[in-house]
């Protein structure tokens, strides 16, 4: 039953990634993608499993990964204990994705959706987040009135949104966010696997929904000068995010992981500069006020 | 004797701060500095000392921050555990500096020098590290060559090399180091308060002749766009590494430290490529080479 389960699940996330993936040569056909299909080594030394790593540019997405892994056998013991498993032996599947464009106006977006098993337990993780540059309000209202419907079955939405909100945030810059959240959720067992992993299943699918609509919106979009030096100063503080506070990187990077698909997360280009501020006045200077906790 | 030479170190890193920013503005006329004077509260809410930082920007240096701090007061207790106090009262001064420039034939640079109490317990660390992106092989060495000559009278320059090739690692990036090394010391405490401040102030004052004629001989020197495109890429690199392993970067962030001034050291643009690779039998190539410890 249990293999069952994640063997539906590893296929799930195969099968996402090659939606995700062809609905992105929809809107960007000009889409370049290099495809690498790697394998690990465990901490024994022994077959580690592996991963499909998706790394693309075109037109209308400047870099993007989209990758799926299955990853099992022995962990450093002293990693297993800090992330909550009981033994030394792991299992682990997941999708996980990050969209940088390069129209200011087409925001960034990342989602991951994972199922784990350390030795008797087994849990499952992921997510959706946003984050735009420019003060596109219903854009915002959109992504995060997808996910309330996607969780609504659950009654998760409130819960899995606050999570987001306290997740992506830059600590160390006065708790701004990295962008204006969505939903997250981590270590989720109910004990009943089957349901579990359908819950994890069903949120994955809506992904498509939630973004897609706002690429199609903002595409054609005209932008500016300006607003490409507030996308790139932006993406800077998620470089900060992704490689000083994200467990998901330090995880990788920990248990063996293959770098270059782990820093597929982080952007082509991006910008910093000391004390940076966008002009008083500007719309960049309002999207900032967006960057903090709100009820959508 | 001891307040006695601490005030003396702090003047010390601030007369150097002086003599730095006064050569940078030799090469670089144009350079304009911000410069703010900051304070900070220690753990306990109380005056916890601050720091000079100065932003510069110009025509030579893209960016560069040269910060001086004298930082006191009470710390997280478990912290201060985790960096090897025996109390939780920390005095701390130094000097901290980072140099961007244009032009990719000009290396980037990085050194600080610091004297840090912790209850009955002091030591100094500090040292200077060299990361050029273009592969003229005489300019490393000379390089080294000054921080030999430094070291000389101390006998320290092979173990002092050593720490420097140990500590700048990108451990993710297959033991690659950000740049060439240099020198660097950690905990350095021989029981000789006044010889060790002696040995770090004086090793600090030949950091001027280990990096400025280098800069002059190479601040004229042509480029392509294949040059800044390697060089943002390394810049790419030098980020991971200051996000990810420096020690000097997390101290700062988790001591409640100033932010703007912690991260100064980021570079104004940078690039990230999945599975970046230099042209096949480029100088950049040849480049790679060298970022691996040697001996000169």
């Amino acid at each position: 039953m249990l293999s069952e389960t994640k063997e539906k699940f590893h296929q799930h996330v195969c099968d996402l990634q090659d939606a995700i993936c062809n609905k992105m040569k929809e809107f960007d056909p000009a889409l370049e993608t290099v495809e690498d299909l790697w394998e690990r080594k465990d901490f024994a030394g022994n077959n580690g499993g592996g991963g499909r790593t998706r790394a693309m540019s075109g037109k209308v997405f400047e870099n993007a990964g989209v990758n799926t892994s299955l990853v099992h056998g022995k962990v450093d013991p002293a990693f297993a204990k800090r992330i909550g498993g009981t033994t030394d032996e792991m299992w682990a599947a997941g999708i996980s994705l990050i969209l940088h464009p390069f129209n200011p106006k087409v925001p960034t977006v990342h989602a991951n959706f994972r199922m784990i098993q350390a030795g008797e337990r087994f849990w499952f993780g992921g997510g959706a987040d946003l984050t735009p540059f420019y003060p596109n309000e219903e854009d915002f209202k959109y992504f995060h009135q997808v996910w309330k419907d996607a969780c609504k079955p659950y009654g998760h939405y409130e819960n899995f949104k606050k999570q987001c909100d306290d997740y992506f945030v830059n600590k160390h810059r006065d708790q701004e966010m990295r962008g204006v959240g969505g939903i997250f959720f981590d270590h989720y067992n109910t004990g009943d696997l089957e349901k579990d992993s359908a819950m994890a299943t069903d949120l994955s699918n809506f992904f498509i929904k939630s973004y897609f609509p706002i690429v199609e919106k903002r595409i054609d979009e005209s932008f500016n000068d300006d607003d490409v030096d507030f996308q790139l100063h932006r993406r800077g503080r998620y470089v900060e995010f992704n490689l000083l506070h994200d467990r998901g990187t330090s995880f990788g990077l920990q248990s063996n992981g293959r770098t270059d698909s782990i820093l597929i997360s982080l952007p082509a280009r991006c910008k910093f500069t000391y004390k940076y501020r966008p002009q008083a006045g500007s719309a960049h200077e309002k999207m900032l006020s967006y960057y903090r906790p709100k009820d959508w």
